[in-house]
């Protein structure tokens, strides 16, 4: 009687990829630790790959994926594991290979004239923006992991951000994509046009869909000019419907100048306050429920964007929708302003665990959805203290719950995680949202998504993932659950 | 022996489909004048309709979709029929069904807070654009034949249009799809989301699809706040260049301000005088090579709009990138400036048939381009005019060609078409370039495109064509060629 054998790694597979890539870059964990590869970035998870391969440029990507189709091997690509929803890291069975692009880091072409930039995918997303920066220009997609995700990451999982208000989602910064099929050809797509309507548009079809459809190999990036003065502001507001109204007052003050406008609530700062003590909170006796952060970029100069902000902010105190406001008076408090905002999430681990939610709402509907999304929970999970903070201008919370204070985080968890999920996910199902703003699906969300997406989308993604790869081993499992 | 009867009327069709809509929105050639809907925009090619079919609302629609696939009946969805390329018209087979979206032109929600509006398809763009401002709110979308062209056809075709500088092409306007599938199911996506990453980007690949892949029966559109004030200006140039150098110097100093920046060279504004001898040119004497059209959108107002303006136009006359320049001193000056951009088309037309090009190129190649070009088509066919203008913030050339003065225009055509496309299409694909920009392929430019895209994309879109629509009855033989 033989032993199942399909967590053996298969020589022959291993043989030959070591031909495409050199054996050097054909990793095992007979050789080596392969943590980076195989735990998630939350550490959470902790997968098994049957290797880690590492390919040089998109020529011996395209050899690694006909290698791997011609034996019935599962690819997952990974660019710097930074993704939150187990998209880019491996399952427990040990039967799938990471493909890293991490070795595709070279900048191709930065075009002054047309505003773009050409980056392979394993480019870490802050090399990018600095390669932007060292010609006069801004890239101006930002987020936490900056300094560990890459653009193909960035742009497989269509990353968001605190710039989306103005610029978009990572899509709608990127102008052409190269990618490697399902089959190992090399799709050319990396055309630097504002306007090119010559077909179906793959671009926005392979942005976005984690991998399982082609592999992103490197894209043309749309730059814009440096703005002459950004300038950062704190108000206190007294509700989010206070929020959502001064909201509406910047967009018609600003227009296109608001960059940033963030919310967070009352227990958020609290959190920050008690873990990180050194931060000094930007209000004095800071008890509002709801704090938001602005942010302006303007063409002109620093004087004329602070008489911008100040006026709006003016017009926000006389209004009511803010109650206290300040201005940032150079870049050292800019940068305070922002990092409180970034702390939240720290502060949040420091806490315990929870459970984290990254949905995205018409804007209209936040404060109704707040409102009843806050009392459920309340009814359901007495004492469960709601961390709200996100993305206001964009439609999106994060919307975290933590344990009691005092109480076991890892019990209540247990206890209460799926509850907690779809109390919040049939809300904002029912207010016309998304279960995931920005971070995905990946095999973390896979099996709640039919619950929430349109039947007949969800067909169509079917088959279109059919169509695309056919014997599903770009890593299958992730968007759609394998049936 | 018996005639073929692919022409014939099939009664078992037509009676199901009058049982869907109703028999007074079942229209044949044998009752009805068919012309609006068999004849395309330019009068160039009239094609004939099996029937035209008018259904009411989504439901019926999709009734209509699973009447013709029951009957293996094609389909061309048709909005307001101002299509450039053919595709929404039917062919000279009298097989294919037109499906009319224009009983669809419900608003159906117009959100403040949300900044979004929800059309059905059939909504005529500018009254699409006017419930908008009916709430103080902008749809910043604006094409020549706005007044005729519908939002389904404007999504179908991801049309372009003058404002995609900044708010980009019909794709980025647009948060959600309604839409009905090859198998006549409805996919609802009439979500009003700026973050979603629930699975693949189903919209993307719709808009722009020319609907080869579904049927767009209702959208959710992006509003923004209308500026506080607009302003246009003119300028003459000595070169492509310095117009290149000008556009990169406005959009530097006016940021997102910059809204409109269009490009005219000397023959094309000669055409106007000609044949529009009413209209006052905006400078005296113009001789220069090249006129340029900014337009700004000012958030703050008239006074500060202006004194930007005029600032960046001193600055460029200084720098010698414009040779004279005038802003608009009110409304009726401007919109006489946009007139004379929009005339161009009407005297290319007034002054004979040409060879039309709506082509786009990263804007650092526009000039190297178009002096190769130009001095390609004077070595091929001597004598020959170009009509070069069209939308240079976004790479996009309207890059026409008019036969010698004088000569027989059809019999310019008859000799010179083909060579001239060929000798611009290829000079584009070796620049980077698209050889269609904003007006898609349709039937017209499906046979020219695989010469010019790349292989494993167009393998890529058969592959999806051929999942979502296995019978090959929405559009067919448009975008791609039917085998």
């Amino acid at each position: 009687m033989s032993a199942p054998n399909t967590t053996v790694p298969d020589d022959a597979v291993l043989s030959a990829l070591c031909a495409v890539v050199g054996p050097e870059h054909v990793l095992t964990a007979a050789t080596h630790d392969l943590t980076a590869w195989e735990q998630d970035w939350r550490r959470r998870h902790r997968g098994r790959a049957r290797a880690v391969v590492r390919p040089a440029d998109t020529a011996q990507v395209a050899a690694v994926v006909r290698t791997c189709a011609a034996h019935g091997v599962p690819i997952v690509p990974q660019g710097g594991n930074t993704g939150l929803v187990l998209g880019g890291v491996p399952d427990a069975s040990g039967t799938e290979v990471v493909l890293s692009l991490q070795r595709l880091q070279r900048v191709r072409a930065l075009d002054r004239d047309n505003l773009t930039l050409t980056v392979e995918a394993g480019c870490v997303l802050q090399a990018a923006q600095q390669a932007a920066a060292d010609a006069g220009l801004w890239l101006p997609l930002s987020l936490a992991s900056e300094g560990s995700c890459t653009v193909g990451g960035v742009l497989a999982t269509n990353a968001g951000g605190t710039q989306v208000l103005r610029f978009g989602n990572a899509r709608d910064l990127c102008l052409g994509l190269e990618v490697v099929t399902a089959d190992g050809r090399i799709c050319n797509g990396l055309r630097g046009l504002r306007k090119d309507n010559t077909g179906y548009d793959l671009r926005h079809l392979l942005i976005g869909s984690e991998g399982t459809l082609g592999i992103i190999t490197a894209a043309v990036l749309k730059l814009a000019p440096q703005p002459a003065a950004q300038l950062t502001a704190w108000a206190s507001v007294p509700s989010l419907a206070a929020a959502v109204a001064l909201l509406g007052m910047a967009q018609r003050h600003l227009g296109p100048a608001l960059t940033g406008f963030e919310v967070m609530n009352r227990l958020a700062l609290q959190l920050v306050q008690r873990h990180f003590a050194e931060l000094p909170m930007p209000l004095p006796g800071d008890a509002a429920p709801y704090a938001v952060l602005l942010e302006l970029s303007d063409a002109e100069g620093e004087d004329h964007a602070r008489a911008r902000l100040e006026a709006v902010l003016a017009h926000a105190l006389q209004q009511g929708c803010a109650l206290d406001a300040v201005v940032a008076t150079n870049l050292t408090q800019a940068r305070t302003l922002w990092h409180i905002r970034e702390c939240i999430p720290l502060a949040q681990a420091q806490e315990g665990l929870n459970v984290k939610h990254d949905i995205s709402l018409p804007v209209s509907r936040i404060p109704a959805f707040c409102a009843e999304a806050e009392a459920a929970l309340q009814r359901r999970v007495p004492g469960a203290r709601l961390v709200n903070f996100g993305h206001l201008g964009d439609g999106n919370l994060h919307f975290n719950v933590q344990c009691p204070p005092g109480a076991d985080a890892a019990a209540f968890l247990q206890a209460h995680e799926a509850t907690i999920n779809t109390l919040v996910y049939d809300l904002v199902h029912a207010h016309g949202g998304s279960i995931s703003a920005e971070h995905g699906i990946g095999r973390l969300k896979a099996a709640t998504l039919p619950r929430y997406q349109d039947p007949v989308a969800l067909a169509l993604m079917r088959a279109i993932k059919q169509a695309l790869d056919p014997q599903h081993l770009l890593n299958p499992g992730r968007v759609l659950v394998d049936r």
